[in-house]
């Protein structure tokens, strides 16, 4: 077996096998198999597919190049999210002290990755003192005492997707589902939950841009989920404005802070509550409607916001000290007229070069500068009002490139769901 | 431009700009241009294709990554020929002598390669004391004086041919049309000639498995030799069985010795006069009939001949020291019936394996080594006739994978032609 005959495989349209599967991996990681070959490799999937088959050895090869998390002596059912990314997305931070205060507990492992803002473990850095980083002791204890711990993942768990990751970054080979199934599935299996929930935005700023390959894709990862008797929901989310209000790491972290308080943005709210009482009403086996109400009271009683503290003040941090950039502009709406589009990847964009996110590995974040939308789409807006809030630092921005994410239209545009639809 | 977008474009199957094409070949040779993203556009080219303008902005950028070769001192037509690689194709050998002794001016660099026995320039290293390497007056010289020189080709023609060629070797990228098209017409416009023919190999053993795809390539390439005013000929010839009988580098020197003398193989004989005739009709502007005479008369009175010893003679080499490994046996037949197939690939591969060609770069070919064929597809043979004549050094082989590769039937088949047809 050589790694140019499984190229030729899979450049001929034909399934590779388990042990071809295995043989790209562990060649990949032992470094026999060079970076050339699997771009190669890649782009042939990319374009040719992978069966269920296929990706499920795709995914076990990956979840054994690395140390799997073993969480069976924490008690209760630990439950797992992750997003597929979103702009303004700060649902893990509100969602993860949510679920604790339930007696869910949360053992989050969260890459920092290269995106619009920060991954979730930047916006947390964002609080002053918060460690990313325990002890597998710290992490565990604090998980099975708080219920929450949201840490940076190890480099030690799946060093194959990492691998892989970096390299279809830069090779133009993200947008397969395939590989995108195997990638989250590895490191949510990996991470050792029994609960996988998994938000897969779609959109033109998401990876997935219709609703048929979103589907496609959750479908793909439920299945994964039952190879590893792992219950595995995916939640279908509209991301074609920015989620929320605030865009930006410390920006977020004050939003989420509002949301835990019951007071997040509209948007927000609906979808913490859809996510949260969908878990809750499975795990504790009773009605959503008897699982919304309960999540209303936790938010509303600030139960919610104090698991947040606790998990906060567990870590280090202390949330009284987070700051935001001081040095603000307002961009204002040059005409009246009803808001119809905000162009996330647009906004994002700026956002990542105001400094919110990361380009390459190198580069620095800088946690207090980002982005507040002050109106969303379906909103009326008249002459001069303030349409979003600059947050900046070193790093300048042009106005009119701010302008070109907002479109302005005469008559309103019926909005779109937020939520499209659960598949478990 | 980044070279991200422009393997996203291509993946997203639109065709490259000019631009877009030039950025690629010179970042590559920049070396800002990974391999690992020069491996995902290949493959991405391979399943989406290039379109005829791409083909030729690619090989345009290739050809300007380097040095070209100014021949317009040289008098007369300058004459180059190349072969898509066959098993047994010792027609360089051949022709490169016939046509020198028309008066056509053949100025022929030839390239190492990777293959089943070496290229031409391995087969003429056979002839002790040939030097492979002219200077650039030298060369000029030889080909003024003597009509012929066929040399190695420098490092500095057609660099970005010699990158991307060593990477689709190893990432399962060889087979598509516009990146062979280009890698051909790039270094045959390089070096300089007025007129181009070039043997197109099809069948089970050749790079274009089928008429259809033959047929594509050699119009691409007649195509680009359009665009830079280069009279451009394709022959498409049946490559299913060895060309001739000799296989492997000493050996074919000596048929080819045969042929130059008119006393070749059939099949051989055959082509030699088909192509020859073919140019020296379209130089002189004669009939082929008159043509072919010609070419039999410069055989047969050993003119054509005389042209071989001058070159070999001018480049320091001695025909008369030409020697084959004297450790020889043979592989009888199991049972008597006709002929109907000699695998050409795998005689090919089992020459390499007695060290008659390279698998890597680094490896060392055994000049005397290689393989004499008895038979030919038609022929009848009865039991114990011999099939093959093998010469060794110290490098062995299975009887067995041998007789694999004859297939022998009770009643005969009907034999396919050697020439399909000619391409301008």
């Amino acid at each position: 077996m050589t790694i140019i005959e499984i190229i030729e495989k899979k450049k001929n349209k034909q399934p590779l096998t388990k042990e071809e599967i295995d043989f790209w991996i562990t060649g990949m990681i032992s470094g026999e198999v060079k970076d050339y070959q699997v771009s190669s490799l890649l782009m042939a999937i990319v374009l040719n597919g992978m069966n269920q088959e296929e990706t499920f050895y795709l995914t076990d090869a990956m979840l054994h190049s690395g140390e799997q998390v073993d969480l069976s002596e924490i008690s209760g059912i630990k439950v797992d999210k992750h997003s597929t990314g979103g702009v303004g997305d700060k649902v893990t931070l509100i969602l993860a002290p949510l679920l604790a205060s339930f007696g869910l507990k949360v053992a989050k492992m969260s890459g920092r990755g290269l995106g619009h803002t920060g991954g979730t473990i930047d916006k947390l850095e964002s609080i002053p003192g918060y460690r990313v980083e325990l002890t597998r002791e710290e992490f565990m204890k604090q998980v099975q005492d708080v219920g929450v711990a949201v840490i940076s993942q190890s480099g030690n768990l799946v060093p194959a997707d990492k691998k892989l990751y970096a390299l279809r970054d830069v090779t133009g080979t993200v947008d397969s589902i395939p590989l995108i199934a195997s990638s989250i599935m590895s490191k949510k299996i990996a991470s050792g939950s029994d609960y996988i929930f998994i938000d897969v935005k779609v959109g033109n700023g998401a990876l997935m841009k219709d609703l048929e390959s979103a589907r496609a894709l959750a479908r793909t990862m439920t299945e994964i989920g039952k190879r590893y008797q792992k219950k595995t929901v995916c939640i279908l989310t509209n991301m074609s404005e920015p989620l929320g209000y605030a865009i930006g790491n410390a920006l977020e972290v004050e939003e989420a802070i509002q949301s835990l308080k019951g007071m997040g943005p509209e948007d927000v709210m609906e979808l913490i509550i859809k996510i949260a009482s969908f878990i809750i009403s499975d795990t504790e086996n009773i009605s959503e409607e008897e699982a919304t109400q309960q999540c209303f009271k936790k938010l509303n009683t600030g139960v919610a916001y104090q698991k947040l503290e606790e998990m906060v003040h567990a870590q280090g941090g202390d949330l009284t000290k987070l700051e935001v950039s001081n040095r603000i502009f307002s961009v204002r709406s040059p005409k009246a007229g009803y808001l119809t589009k905000i162009n996330a990847l647009g906004l994002g964009e700026i956002a990542r070069q105001i400094g919110a996110g990361r380009l390459t590995k190198e580069d620095k974040i800088h946690y207090q500068v980002g982005l507040v939308l002050r109106h969303k789409v379906g909103d009326f807006v008249a002459v001069n009002d303030e349409l979003m809030r600059v947050y900046l630092d070193d790093k300048d921005v042009k106005v009119n490139d701010i302008l070109d994410c907002f479109t302005i239209t005469e008559h309103p545009v019926e909005k779109e769901p937020l939520i499209y639809e659960i598949i478990d």
